[in-house]
């Protein structure tokens, strides 16, 4: 578990002067990396590196020769279309380019001249996904989350048996994964309408969100070798936003026995910014189990994962519908809550995974599972948030939702403050419901 | 879907001897692909097409300059390491290709001395996974198997009231896909043992198999645009044996509500040899569902899908137990089946993947569901033979089984024969239980 050093000190300020404006997602602590090229160019994608409203081009930075040894090598492998290079080099190697870097973009840098050659404006880029996910895995640590939608499909039977004991996950689509601006078309499927034994086919009328954090591993393991408590963030690159889009009519009626399928693989959006696991040192919180529940088998326990196993990442849902958007009024915040109440951790998510020897590789992301808080405005899925449809979502400018509407747009946002450390943020995740194909 | 040609002349006779004698898996009607390199070199894996006892080097053909224009072309794609580039090209270069290495194997082709030289031993080969998979999905398409596995998991509610509408399918793990040959270590994880309250944790103790076939994808579709029942075989490259291993006492304890998770994706284990969907033509059969079960949704239906929507593929399963090994005796038979068996084919798995926009790629795979025949001895999972481990499974040795003991082999095997056409294999899929790590 990384450590605060210098990269921490919240006194750090840029020659890049919109890193130090507060409030800026992207101060010199935080140094997040993407995948990005100039909007509406053919130019190769390439890693960069957020700095206030501008981006590092690291193929730029490999070019000029502006590192060299490992910390040179390090920017060889981010400067690739897709980042799964940088991923594989390990924790040691991201935290000595994540010193460098902080070294070189601080006021008085002697870098300073022959970095400033590798800025483009985030304005100007356009993104693509970070990594060639090789696997994408979607746990579901909210026990919040997995009791008020277990209320909704299992009324007898909220929480499973099983869920204080294994962080449940599954697999999901790699394919359909996008980057933020993401557009995709409303679903269609079968449905079993309420009290027809014959399903219906059309399109999805109760699509829904799900606000969760993406993780991405780094260094991976070998088919067989376990990854235990103690060693499992260092195979952690970092985290980003991610909207798990769910056709909640669609899962009802295939889900069982096998696990949600199309109601999910149509789409999932991430953020393009990668927040590293050290950029978040200063957010380490304590993770809190309630004393009357069933403490973790020991392969899933660890002083280091009580102590400080979660992070405190603030998170918020937005959404923006045509009508908003027509009033140029910017998006309503529908839900707000923690990282923090998060049932399992990062670390219990990659022991677990590999506990049968299931092998990760560089660039293979996490799904968190829906981050609901525990009350119910903390809610990141709608269909919580409206009762499974029963209490519409009033929205500020008089509009109303349950599910998700054609044409809505749907911003996650996330971030960390508190006094005596720098703010840093993940930036937005945006995505847009289309029409369903005529 | 491909009609017969010339290629499925069953009087058809290669120059290469081997490939002419009875009961071989790789006669000149075949032609399948795999991914290969001389065993224990460091040559790079390429691709290859089976013809008798030899492998047809596609890099030395290519290199030879032996095929040219699009013949040529697709021969370059296949020459690569894994045979993603080929399975993109789709079905008129996979036909023309098929057409033309037909020909050029044949007694008195021009092309023979040529050829001869590009040939390498099976004997000497070792395989790699086909394709770079970017989404393994797993499907649940024999009824016989849902119905005899819903019984011991669910004893209530065996079959689900979806299964007859939705081919039903989830995602798997692509990481942890190996190649016939795979050794695994028997995975370790949660149980609930009968009776108790809380889980245990160490090894499996219910270590299963599933009989399935694998369905390479290989041109993709576009995100948003479903791919119709008319096109949908289009799509697919080829069929391979595949062992779905399974973990049933982790399986029970974890797979709800979100689905199969650690008890599967600890390894997964696919024959080499991929028979394409044309060299199959001669074994298609009617798609037959019982007259009083529903009929397909109209977009999982078609005329062709009924006529000669399913694959006659026989199916067995051989298992070697150390002490048949140490005797030398071979594998004994434990199970007998054919795909024709499937309630949902290979078309309607396509075509309901992409029905809500899901996109596919070159070289993803499917499973097909574990292939149980209607009648017990052609269940294709230990845990169906066993009756759920009460009836142990007696071996030709004196020897029993329930589940899979430590150091234990399994084979599948495949192949199709009938009057009139020539018999064609899938060679075999052999896979390995190592002991739990210590």
């Amino acid at each position: 578990m990384t450590m605060l050093n210098e990269t921490h000190d919240p006194a750090l300020r840029s020659w890049v002067a919109s890193a130090n404006l507060a409030g800026n997602d992207f101060p010199i602590q935080n140094l997040p990396f993407a995948s990005f090229r100039r909007q509406g160019s053919t130019e190769a994608f390439r890693g960069g590196v957020a700095i206030g409203d501008q981006i590092l081009d690291l193929a730029a930075v490999h070019q000029a020769g502006v590192f060299t040894g490992n910390i040179g090598q390090a920017v060889r492998a981010g400067a690739q279309p897709q980042l799964n290079d940088l991923m594989a080099l390990g924790t040691p190697v991201w935290s000595a380019l994540r010193l460098a870097l902080s070294r070189a973009l601080r006021e008085g840098a002697a870098e300073q001249a022959a970095l400033q050659a590798c800025l483009v404006p985030q304005a100007q880029a356009e993104y693509g996904v970070p990594a060639r996910i090789g696997d994408y895995t979607d746990f579901y640590t909210s026990v919040h989350h997995a009791t008020n939608i277990g209320k909704l499909f299992r009324p007898d039977n909220p929480l499973l048996p099983n869920y204080k004991w294994i962080p449940i996950g599954y697999h999901g689509r790699a394919s359909s994964i996008g980057v933020s601006g993401q557009q995709f078309r409303r679903p269609v499927g079968q449905t079993l309408p309420p009290g027809a034994t014959q399903p219906s086919f059309g399109p999805c009328k109760r699509l829904d969100i799900e606000l969760e954090l993406g993780i991405f591993v780094g260094t991976g393991n070998e088919l067989g070798d376990p990854v235990a408590m103690a060693q499992a963030e260092d195979h952690v690159f970092g985290l980003c936003l991610l909207n798990d889009w769910s056709a909640r009519d669609i899962q009802a009626w295939e889900y069982q026995p096998l696990g949600p399928f199309l109601s999910k693989n149509f789409a999932t959006t991430i953020s393009p910014w990668i927040v590293t696991v050290e950029a978040l040192a200063p957010y380490r919180v304590a993770f809190e189990r309630p004393a009357d529940d069933p403490q973790p088998l020991p392969y899933l326990d660890s002083e280091a994962n009580r102590q400080r196993g979660a992070f405190d990442i603030q998170l918020q849902v937005g959404l923006e519908t045509p009508k908003m958007r027509e009033a140029g009024q910017g998006d309503a915040t529908i839900c707000r809550t923690s990282y923090r109440h998060a049932y399992w951790t990062v670390a219990q998510m990659v022991t677990h995974h590999t506990v049968n020897g299931c092998n990760l590789q560089p660039g293979d992301l996490f799904g968190s599972g829906t981050l609901s808080g525990p009350t119910l405005d903390q809610a990141g899925a709608l269909i919580e948030l409206t009762a499974g449809g029963k209490n519409p979502l009033p929205l500020p400018n008089g509009e109303t939702r349950t599910f998700l509407e054609d044409g809505d747009a749907v911003v996650l946002r996330g971030w960390c403050e508190k006094p005596g450390a720098a703010r840093i943020g993940f930036g937005e995740c945006r995505g847009t419901v289309l029409p369903a194909r005529g």
